[in-house]
């Protein structure tokens, strides 16, 4: 955290638990959240013979609200299309999410639109609910044809491996080049009901700060009307996902989805008590989320946290972390741990926020590089200390005003080129 | 050039040249417009001893027109606020430009402005040329003190070796981590006067289409008003340097300075028909530069022209430009030579650009990759041909209108990150 000193102003936290029961992080999975179901096959859409890559979350319970956030790609993919359009015709229900990896079903045109609309359908029959509750989600190769029968005939598969115990193999089915599963289970307790919040993401290319980045899928046994959810939903979206950034890039397929099925009894509504817990631990489980996708953005080493204190508006705070995020040059430097703070201002100076260089302080965690605009003299070897942390912090007050935000980013490497010089083939 | 066909406008062209003298490209250097001279020494700003990393650009006529374009970013270094001054003060005239490399007398305060300051004094007083008339530019380390004294000691030998002949060594002196001196020369003959137009540049970090990126420095022997010179400079910078790409980042640095001095005897009016001409010229050689800086960017293997048709705004057909050159994704998937058109189509798609994805056509060269959004099947191997081109032209016609701009970019390779993983030290 910002310590608080002359002209500056701390960092918005969360909001205030002391009244409130807090969230616990547990062990579990996706299906943890009583009255989920979840399970992933290998079908063969990625290349790897055997590779999971088809996974099914289903709620038990007619009436379980949905929400989701898609990408704001022109060329949005067909299952956002498709996802968009259901959650829209059902008014905020859904009981099933069907996921592949290996394939985008992004710039695939008309054929695309119905291979995902079959699926649903589907999934549908099979499951017995309406086609407009059943979600769709796609991540992979963009601009080749989804093989809908490879999906058709796992399905029933899909359907009799579903369980409520041991669904971490649905993190594995949603990875594309992860290294690692992305998820976090979450346990709370509010007037005599325990309720769970699970979920799981995957990254990690294409990750840039306009939308929900990339997949993920969150479950709660809470009751929670559709357009709450929607509202918590997007919030805490807006203050996780919407702010990493690996590379600039926003996906086609961008998508997050939220189940919420009241089987816990705990029920949350807007504006009481309920609301302030519940979001809290939302955001703390998207925040999770998102910090893992861009700690493993293709290529990345470290993961850097990136705060900006002392602008004139919200507006400028952000227009500075996301210069900062997406800099090539602040990336680089951080991946060879090179105390280089001029290309930190110049991204500030570049990023059309409004603020006098002169009285500009940058930090690498707690070691001052700069202070009001000029070189520290610091000591070189300390400062490349601190670089070398796994997770560090790049704090820049503007000292502009009180505004601030945080954003996550990760550092640029020679793997980031590796991987996708020749993604594709 | 793109072959128009039904439906596709060509893209704009020079201004008409049937009636007009061309420009010929003509062995030479800064100097070799009449009237001008020029030098430089090593004064040891750069790291390596001898390195020439200091040089002086100076006109004999008094009544030298200047003009100059410069940095948006609001941390713009000392040299671009003493020179932007100065330009102002003197109205638009400059007898001397004096150029440093090794150090950006970036981010250095008062003491960074009152160093560019003396600098200008000591030129001016060896000069005997009012201190306004003297411009001055820097690249390098941000963050680091200049030390004006290195630079006054060779102020004299620098003057001394000031010649119109073999002029060469300048442009070597201002280059940073470019691999190849940048210089361009062009002469024209008008109502039987020949003018000359003299450019040289560096790159090749930090280079941004959002205003005259990097250093550049432009002479010529026409005679042309302060107020028409500067039209013609920013509309050309606008065509050519604004217009390219390499990492994204907008230095604190980034400057273009023209002088014009007359000695030709060739007279550029605004409104007639020498202006035409003129701009012509200028816009050849803006572009020819532009060109050699992206082609040099750090780490780049390949100059990637970016041709957008059909948008439905020249506004939407610069989003478009601007998202496809500094995509990571497109960029080293390019250094890749791997037809992956999909993160073509991804990045025009979160652009902001206004267009139906299904209808769009995307070539390499004129290989057709992708036909109203679908995958065309297309023979990967010469796909693969087309992309190992070192020059090679990406064409996307969106066929939402009848707008259309040309870009520069290059391939995002392993060396980028190497160079500036470790630049600082």
């Amino acid at each position: 955290m910002l310590v608080p000193r002359r002209g500056e102003v701390p960092l918005r936290s969360y909001p205030q638990t002391t009244e409130m029961p807090s969230w616990q992080s547990i062990d579990g999975h996706i299906a943890t959240p009583a009255g989920f179901r979840a399970a992933a096959v290998a079908a063969g859409i990625k290349k790897a013979p055997g590779a999971l890559d088809l996974a099914l979350i289903v709620s038990d319970a007619p009436g379980t609200s949905a929400a989701g956030t898609f990408t704001t790609n022109r060329a949005a993919a067909a299952p956002v299309l498709v996802s968009r359009r259901h959650l829209a015709l059902s008014r905020g229900q859904a009981r099933a999410i069907l996921v592949n990896a290996g394939n985008a079903n992004a710039a695939t045109g008309r054929a695309g639109l119905e291979a995902a609309e079959k699926t649903t359908r589907a999934v549908a029959r099979l499951l017995r609910v309406p086609v407009e509750q059943v979600l769709v989600a796609s991540t992979g190769v963009i601009g080749l044809p989804l093989k809908v029968e490879l999906i058709a005939k796992k399905l029933p598969a899909l359907k009799e491996s579903l369980a409520s115990a041991d669904s971490s193999a649905v993190t594995e089915a949603i990875m594309t080049t992860d290294t690692f599963p992305k998820s976090c289970v979450l346990r709370s307790e509010l007037a005599g009901k325990t309720a769970h919040l699970a979920g799981i993401a995957k990254g990690a290319g294409m990750i840039h700060p306009r939308m929900a980045t990339m997949l993920a899928f969150i479950t709660t046994d809470a009751a929670i009307k559709p357009r709450t959810l929607q509202k918590m939903l997007s919030e805490a979206v807006e203050k996780s996902f919407n702010r990493i950034s690996v590379d600039g890039d926003t996906s086609t397929n961008d998508t997050v989805l939220m189940l919420a099925n009241g089987a816990s009894g705990a029920t949350v509504r807007s504006g009481d008590q309920s609301w302030g817990w519940f979001l809290a631990g939302l955001r703390q489980l998207a925040e999770r989320l998102a910090n893992m996708v861009v700690q493993d953005g293709e290529g990345a080493k470290k993961l850097v946290t990136i705060e900006v204190a002392g602008a004139r508006s919200p507006g400028d705070a952000e227009r500075v972390a996301r210069a900062l995020a997406n800099s090539l040059l602040v990336k680089t430097a951080i991946a060879g741990s090179d105390p280089n703070w001029g290309r930190i201002l110049c991204a500030a100076g570049y990023s059309g926020a409004h603020f006098d260089p002169n009285r500009v302080d940058i930090r690498v965690n707690d070691f001052y590089l700069c202070r009001q605009g000029l070189d520290t003299g610091f000591d070189e070897a300390q400062a490349r200390r601190e670089l070398d942390c796994k997770e560090l912090t790049i704090r820049i007050d503007l000292h502009a005003g009180r505004a601030s935000t945080r954003f996550w980013s990760c550092d640029l490497t020679h793997d980031y080129i590796t991987i996708n010089a020749s993604y594709r083939t």
